[in-house]
């Protein structure tokens, strides 16, 4: 199933082109006073929704994917993990590049461990990135997406997919500079995240996905995750050996070689096998 | 004012060693549905709850403060943004130190950035710190926290003590190793705050708070914010440049020298002038 977000937080479920408006289903998520859950509570209920959503389906209102704006699929995660340098082919073009190291050292994810990117920087793909500092290089990361489905913490890697709502296409954008990760991939709209959900079920092999990105219409990235370092089992066995995991965590799994600079005026396009393609629009942040 | 959360997720003002219970307020916040805000609603709405949180405390129940678990002031924290190696001192003790540094460059907080801490590791100080990685150093290191109370980006220091609810006091807890800060200082249990929240009209100077730190009574830390390398104005000017700070997100402003390491069984009190003593014990983490 292929679930969005769109419009005025609506809740969709997509096939071919068409959008099939299921907002009603939010009805039954429990009520919530403050203090708010630190977890996601669509993707904490998406499971027990199921049956609602396919009975919506059946008599939704329809609108075609070209009408709508596309939403984060995810609303509120608990918090964004990355993987860095977590393709051979990367460590190495990051190692061999001033503008990329800034005289950092760029040490292998074993050792480098995960990092955290600010929930405040996640958009969907109907927004336009907005460089917020064009003095300074600004690329594009393609990566493969996993939605965290139910809590857990020192999870197995043999029973981690388990714990795998769905996956999205997304773009870990990234200012560069001698900052820590932390701060230069959490500016606002530097994290990508769509075009939609695909739950777990539609993904049966989540470690032999192709993926591609293009600048303009050029080839940038061409990747499967077949090559990741660590895989998907054991990224969730590392990140849970740390922190608990929770129903809509993200874990953006890395991104391979060819990672370059955009400028405002660009298009980014990612297409990944399974989940669909997203498109977005490179802009400079507005003056405040 | 001093604002606690308690209990049950109650809502209270301190007063001496005493409690008002308050929690009736809780009603006037604005009614959500999902998706949840990305700010901490009860700090957005701080300033215009104050008139009833008075009216309430003239018959509000009233409890001693240790009859009570105190949680953590702030419930639903948009990031968690923390400053490294902002006393001098301190980054000298960390250069020093082979079993602090792991072989990274430890850098000047002007290269080094701000880094994020995970949500997921916040709590308040009647819960226990437990060492997830008991056979690594895992360090106390005490700090002064802001709490942001409206939404800004690139705010200039002149305004940015404007842009802040209060002050709490905090531990980032930290596991030694090589991997990045915001992998090590994100296992559940890491970010103490507390005890309170004093409400930035009671501090009318933040750049001169004097705190200090024990552990089991003999003092390691010992420290002033007039020694911040990076002070409190130019701390949310810097975030802000990056990214948009919201109500109710914390920025631990740096530790002084004298972190050092504690162990199960250990008890942490960190004193802060003009907000009070938070004390935590230091367990492990139950296996599970």
């Amino acid at each position: 199933m292929r679930i969005c977000r769109f419009d005025n937080n609506q809740l969709g479920v997509v096939q071919g082109n068409d959008i099939y408006d299921v907002s009603a289903a939010l009805a039954l998520l429990p009520e919530q006073a403050y203090p708010f859950p630190g977890h996601d509570l669509l993707i904490a209920n998406l499971e027990s929704l199921r049956p609602r959503l396919m009975q919506l389906m059946e008599n939704a209102p329809k609108k075609a994917l070209t009408d709508v704006q596309l939403l984060a699929p995810v609303a509120n995660p608990g918090k964004i993990i990355a993987a860095p340098v977590n393709y051979l082919k990367h460590l190495e073009e990051a190692r061999a590049d001033k503008e990329i190291h800034h005289a950092n050292q760029i040490g292998e994810i074993q050792r480098v461990g995960l990092f955290l990117k600010a929930n405040s920087s996640l958009i969907g793909v109907s927004q336009p990135v907005e460089l917020a500092h064009p003095e300074r290089r600004n690329d594009h990361e393609a990566e493969v997406v996993v939605v965290i489905g139910k809590t857990g913490r020192n999870i197995a890697a043999k029973d981690a997919l388990q714990y795998v709502a769905g996956y999205c296409a997304g773009l870990d954008m990234t200012t560069r500079g001698p900052e820590e990760r932390s701060m230069r991939k959490s500016i606002d709209t530097y994290t990508v995240l769509g075009p939609w959900l695909v739950t777990a079920d539609e993904i049966p092999d989540p470690g032999s996905l192709a993926f591609r990105l293009t600048v303009n219409g050029e080839e940038r990235q061409n990747a499967n995750t077949k090559d990741l370092v660590i895989d998907i089992p054991h990224l969730i066995e590392f990140a849970s050996s740390f922190y608990t995991l929770n129903p809509g965590d993200l874990i953006f799994t890395g991104t391979p070689e060819g990672v370059g600079p955009v400028e405002p005026g660009d298009r980014i396009e990612m297409e990944l096998e399974g989940v669909g393609t997203i498109a977005v629009n490179v802009t400079t942040m507005e003056t405040v």
